[in-house]
C-alpha cells in the first residue's frame, strides 16, 4: 500500500481497528456518529478543517471546543512559538503562569485566584475536592443528564465505576429551583457544592440557558447552607461572558472550571475561585506532569487578550444569530419544524418528532456533503474566525440539505 | 516596577502569592524544597535550564521526567513544528494517533493495543477502571506508599477525600510477595487488579528496582485470580526499557499507564493494553478535550523512534553510572554514608542519620549554588543528553558539596 493509500479515512480506521480497542474511544469515536462522518482530520485554518480524504468543511466543532479564535490563530501561535523557543514543561512554572493568573484575576469578577491543569476533567474534580476540603462535608448536588467529565465520579458510562465513586452525588433538575431545593434538603448538613452547568447542554436535547430565578436560588441555597456554589464552565467558558457565563444572570459562583477554549486549543484547564476557598485550596494535592506548561499558558494569554481587544465573543454571537436566522427562514419555507436551542454562538440543532435522529442525521450529512460540518446531537460552537461569507456559505448548504430532509 | 525587577524569582513569588492559593500548588511548589531552590523557570535547552533570575543549571529533574532527549530536541521540535502547521485539536485525531499506536503495540511487547491521554493521573485511573470493566470485580491492590497519581482515589492528600474515593484499595509491601498474597487474600472473589509501580520510587526513600521473585509472583497471582496485573510506567516509562519497564524482570503485565517521557515534554499519557483487556477497554467512557491533539503524538513518534534509534536508554545509563560511582567515591573520600539507589538513570541520593534531611538539603543547596540542580528527596530524572562533561561538571561540583557536608 502506497503512503497515500494508507493514510485514507478508511486505511487509518482499518489500521486502527488492529492496535485501539473498538478502533476509537471517547467523544470524538466516529461510530458514534451518523456513517458518513469522517474519523480523521489532515488539517485546520481559520473556521476550516479538512478531513483525511482532502474534504474541506465550514466547522460548527472547532475541535469540540477549543478552537475560539479560529484554528491557527496568527496572534496565539506567535505567542506560543515566542514562549516555545524559552521553555515549555520545566522544573516550575515561568512567569506566563502568574501573567495568566493575574489575567483571570482581572477578567473574571469572582476569582480572586486560579489553579491551573489539563483537562476539564482535571478542573471540575479539583472544584469538587477544594469543596469538600473547604467545608468538611460530602454530597455534591448534580443536574440529571448533565455532563461533568470522564473518570468514574462523573463518566456518563457505568463501566467500570463501583458504586462508591458515585455514594455522594444527588441529583436535581437544572433550572428547576424546588428540585435543587429538594436535593439540598437530602443532603442535609453534609452538603458541600452545588455543581451546576453553565448552561443546560444536555447530549441529544434541547439546550437552555439558566434562568435568573434558578441561579439565584442555587447561590442563596450555596449561601444559607455554607456550600460552594460551582459553575462548570469547561464547554462554554469564554464563549458566552469573558467573566463567566453565570455574569450573564448576575450570579457568582465561589468555585469555576475552564478549559477547551482557554488557549484556543492548547490543553489546558483552570479553577477560578473565591477568597472562601483559597484556604481550602492550599490543603489538596493535585498536580499533573504538565500542568505548568509555559505554552499552553502564553496561548491562553494571548487568547484571552485577543478575544476581550477584538470583541470575539460579539463576532460569534452576530456570526450565530445570522445562521440561526437563516435556518429558521430555511425551515419554515421548507414546512419543517426546527428548533435551535442554546446560546446562538452555541447552538444544537433539533428536528421535530424525530427520535430515531432520521431528520437531524439526514440533515448533517447532506451538510457534510456540502462542505459544513455540523453535529447532530451535540452542543455545536462558532469560533470568532468565522465570517459573514462563511455562514452564508453554510446558509446555502443548508437550504439544500433541509430541502432533502423535507422530502424524507 | 521595572519589567525586569517585576519577573525576578522574588517579584514572581510575590505576586503569585495574590493570584494564586499559597502562591504555587502541587509538586512542583517550591515550597516543598529547601529554601533558596527557585520557583520559576525562564528557559531550558538540552540538559540545561535557567532560573527566573537568570542563573543556569545541570537539570537531573528534567522536567520531573518528561525531558529524555533534552529540552527542545530538534528532531521532536521539527516534528511537532510539521504537525502544528498542519493541525493540533481537531475534530477527530489525525493519522499521527494512528501511527504512534502501532509503534507503541510494535515497542511494548505486552501491548496488543494503545490508547491516549494527558495526564498520568488519566492513564492509572483508565487502567483501573478498564480492569474493573473486564473483571466485574472492584478490588484494587496497591503499594503502601506508592504514588499513582492526584485525584481523589490516588491522591497523597487526604484534604476533600472520602472514605467512599478509597473503598475498594487494599495494601501491600512494594517487593513483598508475602504481603502481596495476603492482599490477594483478603480481596477474595472480587479482586480486579493487581497494581505496582515499575519500580520502587516513594518520596524520600530509597529506591528499588522490582526483584524478580516479587514480579513473577504478581503475575502468577493475577493469572490465578483473573485480576489485571496493572504496571504504572508513568515515571520510568521509556528510561529502563523501550519495551516497558517490567522487561527487566521477564514479567509482561496486562495493562500499563504511561506519561511523562512519552514526547519528551508534551503533554501525552498512554495506555496500553493485551487482548484480554480490549473489549473491556471499549466498555468504559474516558476522554478529554486534547487528547488526540496531533502534535503531542508527532512529538511522541518522533521521541520514541531517537530514543530507539540513537540508544538513549544505554546514553542516561552510561551517564548515570558515572554520576553514581563518581559520588560515591567523593563520598567515601569525605568520609560520607551516601546510600544512592534507584537505576542510575533515576536516582534518588539520600545521607545516613539524615532524618531532619539537614545533609541532603545542604547538599542540593551547595550544588544549586554551583549550577546544579538536583532534588533532595525525589527521584531524579537523567536524559540522553547529559555528556561526559555535564557530569564531570557536576562531579566537581558534588565534590565541594559533599566536602561542606562533611564539615556540617
Amino acid at each position: 500500500m502506497d503512503q497515500k493509500a494508507a493514510n485514507t479515512d478508511l486505511a487509518l480506521r482499518t489500521r486502527a481497528t488492529r492496535v485501539i480497542p473498538g478502533g476509537m474511544w471517547g467523544h470524538q469515536n466516529a461510530a458514534r456518529l451518523p456513517k458518513g462522518y469522517p474519523q480523521y482530520f489532515s488539517r485546520a485554518e481559520g473556521c476550516r478543517t479538512w478531513d483525511a480524504d482532502g474534504r474541506e468543511y465550514i466547522d460548527f466543532i472547532c475541535g469540540w471546543g477549543p478552537t475560539i479564535l479560529g484554528y491557527n490563530d496568527v496572534d496565539v501561535e506567535a505567542a506560543a512559538a515566542d514562549q516555545r523557543a524559552r521553555g515549555d514543561a520545566m522544573n516550575g512554572p515561568s512567569e506566563r503562569l502568574v501573567e495568566l493568573a493575574e489575567l483571570l484575576v482581572e477578567t473574571v469578577p469572582h476569582a480572586d485566584w486560579a489553579m491551573f491543569s489539563k483537562n476539564g476533567t482535571d478542573a471540575t474534580t479539583a472544584c469538587v475536592t477544594i469543596a469538600r476540603a473547604g467545608t468538611g462535608r460530602r454530597k455534591v448536588l448534580v443536574a440529571r443528564g448533565a455532563y461533568h467529565g470522564a473518570i468514574p465520579w462523573c463518566t456518563p458510562s457505568v463501566a467500570g465505576v463501583t458504586e462508591e465513586d458515585r455514594a455522594h452525588l444527588i441529583q436535581y433538575d437544572y433550572n428547576d429551583a424546588a428540585s435543587l431545593e429538594a436535593a439540598v434538603d437530602q443532603a442535609g448538613n453534609d452538603l458541600a457544592a452545588i455543581l451546576v452547568s453553565a448552561f443546560k447542554h444536555d447530549l441529544g436535547k434541547e439546550h437552555a440557558l439558566p434562568t435568573r430565578a434558578f441561579a439565584t436560588r442555587a447561590r442563596a441555597l450555596a449561601d444559607l447552607t455554607g456550600a460552594a456554589l460551582i459553575v462548570d464552565d469547561v464547554r462554554a467558558g469564554f464563549r458566552l461572558h469573558m467573566g463567566g457565563s453565570w455574569e450573564l444572570v448576575g450570579v457568582r459562583p465561589d468555585l469555576a472550571a475552564w478549559s477547551k477554549a482557554i488557549a484556543n486549543g492548547y490543553a489546558l484547564a483552570a479553577v477560578t475561585g473565591n477568597d472562601r476557598f483559597r484556604e481550602a485550596a492550599t490543603k489538596i494535592f493535585t498536580t499533573g506532569s504538565f500542568w505548568t506548561a509555559a505554552v499552553s499558558m502564553a496561548a491562553a494569554v494571548a487568547t484571552i487578550e485577543k478575544l476581550k481587544k477584538t470583541g470575539g465573543i460579539d463576532t460569534m454571537v452576530a456570526m450565530g444569530q445570522r445562521l440561526r436566522d437563516g435556518i429558521d427562514r430555511q425551515a419554515s419555507r421548507h414546512g419543517l419544524a426546527v428548533r435551535q436551542s442554546g446560546p446562538v454562538q452555541m447552538p444544537v440543532i433539533l428536528f421535530d418528532d424525530d427520535a430515531d435522529r432520521r431528520l437531524g442525521n439526514a440533515f448533517c450529512l447532506e451538510l457534510l456533503a456540502r462542505g459544513v460540518y455540523m453535529h447532530p446531537t451535540h452542543t455545536m460552537f462558532l469560533c470568532a474566525a468565522h465570517t459573514v461569507a462563511d455562514i452564508d456559505q453554510t446558509l446555502a448548504a443548508s437550504d439544500e440539505a433541509l430541502a432533502t430532509v423535507a422530502r424524507l
